[in-house]
């Protein structure tokens, strides 16, 4: 069962260092059917529910060119959770592992990334499929799929880079 | 070439309403050969030079088990980006498209993701290759790539649900 807030069995948790590095803003907001951790996919699928992204102003007019795209990734807040885990038991079984080798909710930027598959966009509403987040998860961000997009900016010195000097 | 901080013809920036939805901690450091925005890959490359992550105490412990996979999802922090731009011309020739349809590092919220090739692990260190970003660069976190980890969590509800109702 999907963690609330308890500390299981071969758990670590440590004193997080404070968290003033930097700061976010909520662009959107995420509707999906799920409405309690104990029920949301552990991980997004294609053929999954259709969900609704909210696009809040003045950020609309940055979705322009998006509808072009079969495929989206999608960035998150995921509110509801821990951030001081560094060990983890998933299946609750006294095991445990680090946090950075699962994609638990628990971690110390507790940021969602998912693929989705880009349905519609109607003004300032996305509808998608492939998303495994509660009702209501703050959005951060919206990117082409990384597989799909084609940079359009000039050619740098980097891009030619390979292998070691 | 790539943005310093220039507005172009074609685009449109906004006022970005206050950033404190929420906070982030800077959780390692990310080494690359890159010291200008001018040289740095559009894209990160599988076979691109190798580059090193630093991950600061007390995250450390968090990397245990993360060497099984061969590709990871990293997630940094594009300090230098400006944030107040819904319209960009990466061309720098007049046309513009919305930020969510460009991967530009200018974004509301200026997350990096990349999918590298996880060469080693050794203490606080990774070695990768596959990434696109200035030395120096703030790490947010480390992921498993999503098409190599399978959950560890029991089934839930949602994991099952196809289509609509």
């Amino acid at each position: 069962m999907v963690r609330e807030n308890e500390i299981r069995a071969g758990e670590r948790a440590v004193s997080v260092p404070p968290t003033n590095d930097a700061r976010l803003v909520f662009i959107g907001r995420i509707h999906t059917p799920w409405q309690s951790r104990m029920e949301t996919p552990r991980q997004g699928r294609q053929d999954g529910p259709t969900c609704r992204i909210e696009v809040f102003e003045p950020w609309v007019t940055a979705l322009a060119g998006l509808a072009q795209f079969e495929r989206i990734e999608v960035l998150y807040w995921l509110h509801l959770s821990r951030r001081d885990l560094v060990l983890q038991s998933p299946a609750n079984d006294g095991s445990a592992r680090g946090t950075f080798s699962l994609r638990s909710p628990a971690r110390p930027n507790p940021i969602g990334t998912s693929i989705a598959q880009l349905l519609s966009i109607d003004g300032a509403t996305l509808l998608v499929r492939g998303l495994d987040c509660l009702d209501g998860t703050p959005l951060l961000d919206i990117k082409p799929d990384r597989t799909l997009f084609k940079p359009i900016a000039p050619p740098q010195a980097g891009d030619f880079q390979v292998g070691d000097p």
